[in-house]
């Protein structure tokens, strides 16, 4: 059993700012700006996150490596985990890199009631010489403070939690396959630990963080995937939380994901209002290349960050990489607004190129078809072809920077 | 330690029932059918919750009972607990009665990452004669089911679960006051248990029960609040999660009532969409009464459950007995929409006679004055008063329900 993981409770969180978030452009006629403000700043200064602090405990009962083929997504761990406690009386503790172990929770927890749980979802990858590369930690660790900020959780220093998971991923470094696809992925988590059931900021937070070996998300090449477009359920909304990887953000779509694979397709397209706009995918941002329809110029379209989008940062590796190197050869590339109405359009017009997913656990995930008020928008790939060209190209674009082939200031080594 | 609370995994829940959603009248301009469908039955048929299989392992340990005046809301609980744990191989296992005891959970159980989490909050009475009473139990069970069943956690039967409430409430009751105002909170709760980092619905889950003695939310007489109408942050959504109580709406409120806390505030009055209808107060639903602008009837007004409120136990008995006895007296029992605007109207007008926040932890809140755009609307009390002859006779009329002295099918003797 691992060291008490909780600490007294009182009715306030330490400092930390939350951001302003942008007005969203979504709301029906809707001039309203929505924003909820940075929180005030406690007056003591807590003590941050020290990585010269940490405690290693080893395991002395090491788990036998699972063969390659045997990997599946978030089902087997390493050896150990990173823990660092935090209480508003004095800040961050002792991060521990202690055996993988459960966690000793009363049951009046403020995490088993009301929701206080943010995470990440980053890889680390072995390149050719064997190091290890994190692939743009700095953009999850600002997503991460943003998301327990938005939730009354505290703020880090990203630095000093990134020196911590590159240590820990050394450690496990026995994990990581060394063939191409393969990679560990990494689940920094934070949970509230209050254990009273009044309604209010935790005055003491949990930060973990798991690794778990993963394959390839594609072992045989790509696979086109088909998407039901939702409009009779809202994942996020202008003023809400959608933006923040919350653990409240994901429970409430596993329904109407149950319902889309019930009638044949893999996940739900995430619609929102009366104009039908289109917002993301499942888990992941979704992209569309086609030709505009007054001017004939390719586009890369994909939603704009108007707080009901998640803040993906392989949307946003796309979206750099494709002004790096699509721009020149003539592509617009643009984060607007768009409708079902104009992908319908543009298929059926013949100007839609491809579609696809873009998230950290596929790197990129070719759309084919999208179930529409009863009939199937086609996305542009040939009855033959898995994937379009632009989506082929991002893969190997980003998986080069991930695995330092095409050394990056993207890779962070270990 | 408890047993091991954890079962294999696998990716398809069992057999529930998720409701129909009314359709949103809430919605600018809508005539969009928001509903998340009922969920398909499994095909092999589940053991459902049986309260004779019950295994009950008392405390060796009791702990001595705080002084009446020294308990605090969820902050210290019985003896023991309730735990039935549910997998979706063979459905609900049997139940046990367990010393109050932490929780042992994998760090990858989905509960910490995907907010598969949803609660009751309910109350156990003693009346004059010493026997304990439940209020409306059958109402948060239903209730309980719709949340669990929303977010792909199982259900049950209902009368098999308040019959184990009734027995774990009888062995702990020691901890029930016999003075009036006192009770037992209890709060079932329900955490989808997978230990895998797929997003799916839970194949496995545990229910538990665990109860905290606690005093009159207002023990020496009513105390009227002062809200913060809240536009800039969004609590609920049509085609959302708003009326259930999941853990998802709870976290996400927190930062909106610090900053509404820190302007003088106790809750925000969350208004939704450009015509700023009036929602309910932070935990609570929200009533007014006031005069009609046109006939000058008394109305007591709430927000319809349009799928954007959540269904109070406290809020329907309001309704009930405002229908039995304020109707026949010449009001008018009215749930529509209404906005801002409105009731800062009937202020001006002085036909704004009262309002007052509804829910289990106070029965009623009387509500003295609204922040609103930058102005304060002043909702009937003179400043001698705490609370307005409506919210008054509710709290009396509701707990002499709860404490049996009006004897009614509400209250259900365990």
């Amino acid at each position: 059993m691992m060291r008490p993981l909780l600490r007294r409770c009182a009715p306030r969180a330490a400092a930390f700012v939350a951001p302003r978030r942008p007005a969203s452009a979504f709301f029906v006629q809707a001039a309203r700006q929505y924003s909820v403000k940075a929180d005030v700043a406690s007056e003591t200064k807590l003590q941050d996150i020290d990585p010269s602090q940490l405690v290693i405990q080893k395991t002395t009962n090491p788990k036998p490596l699972k063969q390659a083929k045997d990997l599946i997504f978030g089902r087997n761990f390493t050896d150990h985990m990173l823990t660092i406690e935090w209480n508003k009386e004095s800040g961050w503790q002792k991060p521990h890199i202690v055996p993988y172990q459960n966690l000793s929770l009363d049951p009046a927890t403020c995490v088993f009631h009301y929701a206080f749980e943010c995470f990440e979802g980053m890889k680390a990858y072995k390149d050719k010489a064997g190091q290890i590369r994190l692939f743009r930690p700095d953009k999850n660790m600002e997503r991460f403070n943003k998301s327990a900020a938005r939730i009354a959780l505290p703020n880090f220093n990203s630095t000093a939690l990134i020196d911590l998971i590159a240590q820990f991923t050394r450690l496990e470094s026995r994990f990581i396959p060394e063939e191409r696809g393969y990679s560990l992925y990494l689940r920094p988590t934070m949970i509230g630990t209050q254990k009273t059931l009044g309604v209010g900021p935790p005055g003491s937070a949990l930060l973990f963080v798991i690794a778990s070996p993963v394959g390839p998300y594609y072992p045989t090449g790509f696979k086109a995937v088909s998407l039901e477009a939702t409009d009779y359920a809202v994942r996020a909304w202008p003023g809400g939380v959608g933006d923040k990887k919350l653990g409240a953000n994901y429970a409430p779509c596993i329904v109407p994901q149950k319902e889309a694979m019930s009638r044949g397709f893999q996940q739900n397209l995430w619609l929102f209002g009366e104009d039908e706009f289109v917002t993301e995918v499942g888990t992941m941002n979704f992209f569309v290349a086609m030709r505009n329809k007054e001017t004939g110029q390719k586009e890369l379209l994909t939603a704009p960050l108007d707080g009901t989008i998640l803040e993906g940062v392989t949307r946003d590796s796309v979206l750099s990489l494709a002004r790096e190197r699509l721009a020149p050869e003539g592509w617009n590339i643009v984060e607007r607004k768009f409708t079902m109405r104009e992908l319908d359009e543009a298929a059926q017009d013949g100007r839609l190129i491809e579609a696809f997913g873009s998230g950290t656990a596929a790197i990129v995930s070719p759309v084919r078809s999208i179930s529409w008020r009863g009939k199937m928008v086609h996305c542009g790939l040939k009855d033959h072809e898995e994937s379009g060209e632009i989506a082929t190209k991002m893969k190997n674009w980003i998986e080069a920077r991930q695995y330092g082939d095409d050394e990056h200031e993207w890779s962070y080594v270990c």
